[in-house]
């Protein structure tokens, strides 16, 4: 039986697997400066921090020490995202002995960070370049990308993690998940279990449904909202056979437009879907 | 900066990453049976092991709980042969803190295997099936097959593991390994290191250099002499430009040969290239 630190490790390993997920790395497509088998020396490295969620770690803590492993690879960023969503749920897993997971429990779990948290959450951003969005200006000094700098205006504001995440909501489709006792995550679960196959292919085939709901807030981010809208509306297209997902990812990856928010809560979802017991 | 059970399982990982390494499993190719995401997941519960070897424990034990690890999946064996190679390895960097890996060390390590070692062993093989060639007739009673059964008979012949491997040599590459200082993992180790781009390539690269160099053992076993050696010489031919490395991958894929001794040799080799620094 695998642990809940090595289920996160899995769902990390199996979200860049699957394949096609236009636009993002997978086993079949990957980026010059941004390869498939740095994703997984990213995921090998993460492991401390993820053990430190499952021995009882905080939240903040944890997807910081998680951080600093992942980015011991030289492609940068490859999974800040996804950790910043399976962190607090093994820190969920490990809290409760039947280790059953649950959107309340996990709601309980991000409600009650603390401005700690948040501090290490700001750290965070010290080891790897994250693309985020401009804050709106009265919240300038808690800009993410101030880092360990911003920590005084935290503390300050008494701004615990998950007030943090809830100021980036609507913008930001991973912030979205914590106040929302992570809804998609837990939907994309329930998907992976119908489907039948093999898991990788399970993991593209839901991550497409998911692209084609709704606008990637990553993608939004890095180039707009027009775009995000063009590659929700091309995702579709691809869900409904009327272009090959193959040719997407083609032109996703030509252009450099990866819905990164996606693969995301994809992650999650096959957290929560091996926790459960889908079997490999 | 990662530990030698963190380079064991990225060595695993990688290994199945380059691509094509034509007859065995590799990030774009896959039995129904036996997939890509298998291998995956192996890798990620053999750590148990690996951690054991890294943390002082006996090669036979190490190996045997890596096994026990790994077949926590539904495909069966994916790197049995592999983590007879990456075990010893692990437990000779953990014996010296320079973590200097030499092929006098790694001698050191496997001479030094006791009859304990040799029953651990055997007791691996009760936790997966695994292709393995028929023993002299005198060597029926420490027939690998007959598991945790052959312990008396070891314990009576007063078997170590390196006893019980120098007898598998010439028979079988892995175990010669064991007798040679590792020369081939060794070798492969520089070419990795001498080669540049992905590292996943260099594995790919290098892996059908060392197939044309000779009959692979574990295909020998599976199949016969004949197929292994024609293997080789398809391999030479692809490694001279002559015919498509993917058009010979294709080939085994569909005639289910899969030279397994010389990817565990890869396996091994990018363990030693890892702990030397080659930077993913």
């Amino acid at each position: 039986m695998r642990s809940p630190a090595q289920n996160a490790q899995l769902a990390l390993l199996l979200e860049v697997t699957g394949t096609p997920k236009p636009g993002n790395v997978d086993r079949t497509h990957e980026y010059d400066e941004l390869r498939f088998e740095q994703f997984v020396a990213g995921a090998v490295s993460a492991m401390g921090g993820l053990r430190l969620a499952q021995n009882g770690g905080a939240v903040g803590r944890s997807f910081e020490r998680s951080v600093v492993g992942m980015a011991n690879q030289s492609g940068g960023n490859t999974q800040f995202g996804a950790l910043l969503l399976v962190v607090p749920l093994v820190c969920t897993t490990a809290r409760d002995t039947t280790r059953k997971l649950t959107p309340e429990r996990v709601t309980e779990t991000v409600t009650s960070t603390t401005v700690e948290d948040a501090v290490d959450f700001y750290r965070a951003f010290e080891h790897v370049q994250v693309a985020v969005a401009d804050p709106p200006d009265d919240l300038d000094a808690l800009d993410v990308r101030r880092g360990a700098a911003a920590e005084s205006a935290i503390r300050a504001r008494e701004r615990t993690l998950y007030d943090i995440m809830a100021l980036s909501v609507p913008g930001d489709l991973v912030a979205r998940e914590w106040t929302t006792g992570f809804e998609d995550a837990f939907r994309v679960a329930d998907s992976l279990a119908e489907l039948s196959g093999p898991v990788a292919d399970r993991a593209a085939t839901t991550y497409l449904e998911l692209l084609a709901e709704r606008p990637d807030s990553f993608v939004e981010t890095k180039h707009d909202e027009e775009t995000a809208i063009d590659v929700m509306e091309r995702a579709q297209a691809a869900s409904n056979g009327e272009i090959d997902p193959e040719q997407l990812a083609d032109e996703l990856i030509s252009a450099g437009i990866n819905p990164g928010a996606t693969a995301d809560i994809i992650a999650a979802g096959l957290y929560i879907a091996l926790e459960r017991g889908l079997s490999v």
